[in-house]
């Protein structure tokens, strides 16, 4: 079964819901961890274990993780290890990006069946073009993983390279997505190709000619509902593609703990609005 | 003492080369090693043992230790705190980008004293905006490290991305140069904010209207030599910037190994030939 099936049956059955496993410094805190592996671990285990059931995919953030060096990575082994076990998809937000055998070792180190760092998918950086991405292509087809490709992001800064018109005049954010519809075209329910695309990017989508709807992969989406846009903003954004945005919530969530309860509740009612907002597979 | 000062001066010590540790899986068997942490720790041994006082500074490339997991991660917090004691640079070749805390998060793995996987400089890729990079600026400049921002690589695929023309008519690589060359401003003997140029990227510098030798910060250049690149070639992409030019060489010198023989002259005669392709510093 591809990534892309797999993650529209998760969107079905929870809500187009992703929970960012973010171990920010200051989060561990309120929730009473050390900044430590220790903590990381504790975090960890209490995000996924109310995840699980709970909403589509969670997105552990490498870069909380790398701050502990390799006690960290040891944390981040077990975590995806207890989703693979549970069911519950990941999508490991590492943003790598490289070149030929390069790029091969960052796709076998997290989107290789056996793998340390085995992962669902990951998401990739284009700044070294789309094309240099290829290997992490086949790869990720070969062994039904997924891949999301950073496309247009909701920081202000990103405009500068995103918006800017490549010299066959189509604009970088519109070429990468053109790529991406083209490996996912034909592909059911949907491809395992996915986008970044920030909900909070404005008119950005329509300005710059692109056509999300074609695109026929998960578009996952930071900023929506706590972090800014509203029902009204995702629409303008995404348009006739919203049965496949994938709405990610990590501090609008994770303030929540560190009790169960409360982060549970937080859950469904984050996988409940995502549903409102997006509507969700069809 | 700022990263820009060190390396500058020990581009005048040992030349203007440094040795990309590249523990592809190909090259272990050629060296007689198991594809495996232990075979990763060897092969690093060797070309740190090589490379000291015999080259300007060493890249590990941290997809070949993230292959294996953690198990990886521990043999590169191992060569980098090595190469500390030896006081051998090291530029961390893992072109993190990302945004907020997340992108302050990969700078405190990789940038801030004590850190687990404490490096002199890391790669950066700049997909969301030079200006998303500012927190690692900040820390970089904070704690005396560098960072080398990814400009025009030498993949033909990066020319989409890199070339494409922003909304203020500045394509993307000459808007980077320009504004590592604020940061860089008025620094003796050069900035810590360098960039990575290709020196197979042809007129693309001159045609782009990139001023490299207004960056005054080191240009990292792969592809020099047993790459493609020739003499004429570095002149044409490099011009008046070339004794800031720090060339990177991975398979041309790792391909001599596994004897230390043949690894220590092999570096040797690469230092030699860079001295002789860039000039190197003044």
């Amino acid at each position: 079964m591809t990534f892309g099936a797999r993650l529209q049956r998760a969107m079905v059955e929870h809500g187009p819901l992703c929970v960012g496993v973010d171990p920010h410094p200051a989060l561990l805190k309120e929730w009473g961890l050390e900044d430590s592996a220790a903590g990381l671990s504790r975090f960890s285990d209490a995000v996924i274990e109310a995840a699980t059931g709970r909403c589509a995919a969670v997105k552990p953030n490498a870069a909380f993780y790398e701050r502990h060096g390799s006690a960290g990575i040891a944390v981040l082994e077990r975590l995806l290890a207890d989703c693979r076990d549970r069911g519950l998809l990941t999508i490991l937000d590492a943003k790598r990006g490289d070149i030929g055998s390069t790029m091969r070792a960052y796709a076998e180190a997290f989107l290789v069946p056996g793998a340390p760092l085995e992962a669902d998918s990951l998401t990739v950086s284009p700044y070294l073009g789309f094309g240099s991405l290829a290997p992490a292509l086949d790869l990720a087809a070969e062994h039904g993983k997924g891949l999301f490709v950073l496309a247009l992001t909701s920081n202000p800064e990103g405009a500068a390279v995103q918006h800017a018109i490549g010299t066959d005049g189509v604009p970088v954010a519109r070429a990468i997505a053109a790529a991406a519809a083209a490996i996912n075209a034909g592909q059911t329910p949907m491809g395992s190709v996915g986008l970044v695309v920030g909900a909070t990017v404005g008119d950005a989508v329509s300005r710059l000619g692109i056509d999300l709807s074609a695109v026929n992969g998960p578009l996952l989406a930071p900023g929506v509902g706590a972090q800014g846009a509203t029902p009204a903003d995702v629409a303008t954004v995404f348009g006739d593609a919203r049965p496949t945005v994938l709405v990610n919530q990590s501090r609008g969530v994770l303030n929540a703990g560190p009790y169960a309860e409360s982060l549970n509740s937080a859950i469904l009612k984050a996988a409940d609005a995502a549903r409102a907002d997006v509507g969700g597979p069809r």
